[in-house]
């Protein structure tokens, strides 16, 4: 069988350390691993099919030879990595915000817009992380019955932010219950046992950074430009699935039995429990859901002021449908048929 | 001057104790305080202007020659304290939902519908908690700028579980972080660094109880009995202060400017920093209004897709304006005018 050099940038970051988990999971041929990262991590190893390979520092020349590079560094990074990709003729899945919305570059949640990577020259963007998750969902049900108009309100873990958000978390959340002070680093609020809005640059409109983003993607995803849709973003002391309460106006009027049917036999997404509720009365949470692959759909309901209007609760794990999982996923639909995989 | 005698039910719960606290705090005239509680509370005290004050059990007579009773008991004691308070003759103030939306019981935020307490009938509801801390801010637009259509995701604390819950998610937060497995026998959620539905009765029409109490109580107090208002509720590990995204349609077009102005010149209101946002480019956040009275408004916005429509982020401390002070602030108004209060 035939395999591939597979570089991954930022592989000691959160989303980098799952990108190497799921490729050994979901046993993507995988010739070699060159884990790569900055300077602050030289001397550290990824495990990898019960190896420790050692980390490379980002150098001139790392990407010859290498046909995927799957990265995770931050924008500023991202414009060197290219190049560098470009030159070793490699293809780069990029998780950064750097080139999603340059209209040459696919944008792609395989599940709904795989087609878009057909033309595709060498970058492919993978969305942020909130239209990831919210695009598995919103895929089925906008080419079902057309959403004409969409507002999401979101609760985001600390996972968004990167291991040291988490860590941080975790610090500031045991320093308050031992009643000592913490100062963070990372999250500008206090984040244990708070919720605030999204921590990105407040725009001239009102909006922050994040949501903006979220907006444009999702219209991209979806391929539709001027798609009705408005986001607030707040980050809520979870480690690392987000959830999203989707307040959404269709075409028609499904029942919701009828938008339980279509998003349980969606590929990506899953109804929790029976119809969206367990035996229990409970319903999906961010804790059910982290560490695994589909998003989770509860509580669909319509609205009862409009016809045409539900409300429905999703949650996904941030690190893999939100960014390592589609990173991957996204590397697997490049691969020659037939190569791959699970 | 004169004074008055004031049972508060419930005096070892959350909301109770901080009833006692206001009390105090507001300097309201309480010529003897009768803190009543559960046969478990037998033999506790509360503090009341550095007194300890004996608990006394809930019994019949208890509120003989009492004025003003401040309940917060479940539901189900409700009833029976109804009929001992009206059987002494004295005024109910109550915190359960037993009376809310019975047509002849005025379920009352003073700051908007104070008028409503004129043809009480001894007993007064107290809001939901979401219900009061929105009302506060959505009265004085409605007024001004006529409600068209309304959709709330809040964001709950723990307090409006009680002290059980607050407590419960401390020892799971502990717990989880040490390793070791807990049980939690108030919430039915794993409730430490997660999110989930608001666990209250899940209703035929796919709504729980909690958002049915917020749709009909903010169409009461609002006075406008079809009101298209919208409820997802969902709790956040927060320890006492709600948060709500507030996505609004109004019947006419206000500037962010005049949205801020209204409610920054409205009572039990405040606006954060300047227009929503402080010089450090923070908003407000549940923690920040812990403890406080005002129902604090950050990060007005237009939504970037309609007119007429509108976000706001809105905070108030869960046990203070969404219980314990708007019921005494209940009992002020009840008081003959100049007797009262800070």
């Amino acid at each position: 069988m035939e395999s591939y050099r597979v570089a991954v940038v930022g592989a000691t970051g959160a989303v980098g350390q799952e990108i190497v988990s799921i490729l050994e999971e979901r046993a993507f041929p995988v010739g070699q691993l060159i884990p790569v990262a900055s300077e602050r991590s030289r001397g550290r190893t990824v495990s990898f099919r019960g190896e420790e390979i050692p980390i490379e520092p980002l150098r001139p020349g790392i990407f010859e030879g290498v046909d995927y590079v799957l990265s995770s560094a931050g924008s500023f990074v991202t414009a060197q990595i290219a190049q560098e990709v470009a030159a070793a003729g490699a293809i780069l899945v990029d998780n950064s915000s750097q080139f999603r919305m340059e209209p040459e570059v696919p944008l792609v949640v395989p599940e709904v817009n795989g087609h878009a990577l057909r033309n595709h020259r060498n970058i492919i963007a993978n969305p942020n992380c909130n239209a990831a998750i919210l695009a598995v969902v919103l895929g089925p049900l906008h080419r079902e019955y057309t959403i004409r108009n969409l507002f999401v309100a979101t609760y985001q873990a600390a996972s968004g932010a990167g291991n040291r958000a988490m860590t941080e978390l975790q610090d500031e959340t045991v320093a308050l219950l031992q009643g000592r002070p913490h100062r963070n680093t990372v999250i500008p609020y206090q984040y244990a046992f708070n919720c605030f809005l999204h921590n990105t640059e407040l725009m001239d409109n009102g909006y922050v950074a994040e949501e903006w983003k979220v907006i444009n993607e999702l219209r991209k995803i979806l391929e539709v430009p001027d798609l009705p849709v408005n986001v607030h973003a707040v980050r809520v002391p979870v480690m690392r699935s987000h959830a999203e309460v989707i307040h959404v106006e269709f075409g028609s009027s499904p029942s919701v039995n009828e938008l339980y049917d279509l998003l349980g036999n969606s590929p990506g997404v899953a109804v929790f429990g029976s119809n969206g509720w367990d035996a229990a009365g409970l319903g999906p949470t961010p804790v059910g859901v982290a560490n695994t692959n589909d998003v989770m759909v509860g509580r669909i309901r319509r609205d009862h002021t409009s016809e045409h209007h539900y409300d429905i609760w999703i949650t996904g794990d941030q690190l893999r449908k939100g960014a390592a999982l589609n990173t991957v996923q996204i590397a697997e639909m490049l691969l020659p048929v037939s190569t791959c995989c699970v």
